[in-house]
């Protein structure tokens, strides 16, 4: 995995769960890890405690609510290296390649909530551009619980040009899209790689992605509410690859 | 359906879908809509104003960001009729029910995330404990989008004892857990009627509404992070049942 100094940042991360795995993957150094002196322990939070060790440092809940910048830290902000981010080409080469390309995911939770989304289907890499998108803030730690220290993540200048590439190599593009042809859930996924891309909020993907890409799909709907927001979308898109991949 | 004073709330909605759906349902008396001069126009946006007519303030954005109280709230707030809440037995007695029961969801994005893909794969209404559950906040009513001006609520004193009159009337009843014994996808999701049971985020379920469903059913999971948020749990159940439900 070759490591690239694309500012994909991540060096703040916060929630148990976040914290947790951070200590559990050992990818990238932990430097802090601050814990509220009043936070309810748990099972989490005593492996987080033991992993942790000379590292750790208990605060007063004020202290620890004025150094968190998410909503919900519930208790515990840990300090570590920055996330290292991979060459795309590493990720569109594996044989059994399995990418999710964001185009344009500005929200932090939602951000946060797809990456989380994606490790948990077996997703083999996440290519986020560098314009566009949210970087992976504290929120996003939060968001994500833990995906971000497994899931390989590529930053690239356009998600169109990444496309390209994508065709070149043999990796097929499924763009989702309420205007979609065919149904996500007709799509023949077989083990080829395979390349899943999710548009911004609101405004879905942008026409030059959605010209790229080699199909698009919609998510069949059956109520009065046009649209699902991004995070399920990619909920429902990742684990339909993964339900064709495990048979 | 008949309105019972549960107080779910929902009077302040936020955000250009949600506007919009609420004065597309007209199932609630709509009292003002606040558009800030400065946003900007779209379709959607345009539609909000004819529909709104003489309802339709147009305020300074520092008017408007000091009466909005989620975060994302897209420069419109509107102020509407509290939503009316349905007796439990109308939605179990539905001959199609297809309802969603929530056990603890407490963060308000989550709450709306899942109303929004209830919705979307045509539920029949919504299950919430009177207590242990958000209320319809402003941030609940911008994540649902819409949703709840058509999703029937129901509003009762407890998930455990839901369960046990749903057994009675012959609605399946199916948990989601992590631990669950059966794959969501292997699950013989007939025309049945049927309830899909969600836990609170991190605890899951609690151990007496676990033990009242007929049947716990797992997530597949194929990476490293063991668990999906309950939004993203929820679209992935909700939809389930609706590709069942359309072949």
């Amino acid at each position: 995995m070759k490591a690239t100094d694309a500012g994909l940042r991540g060096e703040q991360v916060e929630g148990r769960r976040a914290v947790l795995e951070l200590l559990r993957a050992q990818r990238r150094p932990v430097r802090t890890v601050h814990l509220s002196r009043t936070v309810e322990r748990d099972a989490v939070v005593d492996e987080i405690v033991e992993r942790a060790g000379g590292r750790l440092h208990l605060v007063a809940p004020e202290r620890l609510a004025s150094m968190a910048r998410s909503d919900a830290h519930q208790g515990v902000v840990a300090t570590a290296g920055p996330l290292p981010s991979v060459d795309v080409d590493v990720l569109l080469d594996g044989s059994d390649a399995f990418l999710v390309a964001l185009d344009g995911v500005t929200d932090p939770r939602n951000l946060g909530a797809v990456l989380r989304c994606a490790e948990t289907a077996g997703a083999t890499g996440v290519v986020l551009p560098r314009h566009r998108s949210a970087r992976v803030t504290p929120a996003v730690t939060k968001a994500a619980a833990g995906a971000i220290e497994y899931l390989p993540i590529a930053s690239v200048a356009g998600i169109p040009a990444m496309l390209d590439r994508a065709s070149r190599k043999g990796v097929w593009s499924v763009g989702l899209d309420e205007d979609g042809s065919q149904s996500l859930f007709d799509l023949n996924l077989t083990d080829q790689p395979i390349v899943l891309v999710l548009g911004a909020e609101g405004r879905g993907l942008a026409r030059l992605t959605r010209d790229r890409c080699d199909v698009l799909a919609h998510i069949p709907m059956r109520g009065r509410v046009a649209s699902l927001n991004v995070a399920a979308a990619a909920a429902l898109a990742c684990h339909e690859v993964a339900r064709h991949r495990s048979v």
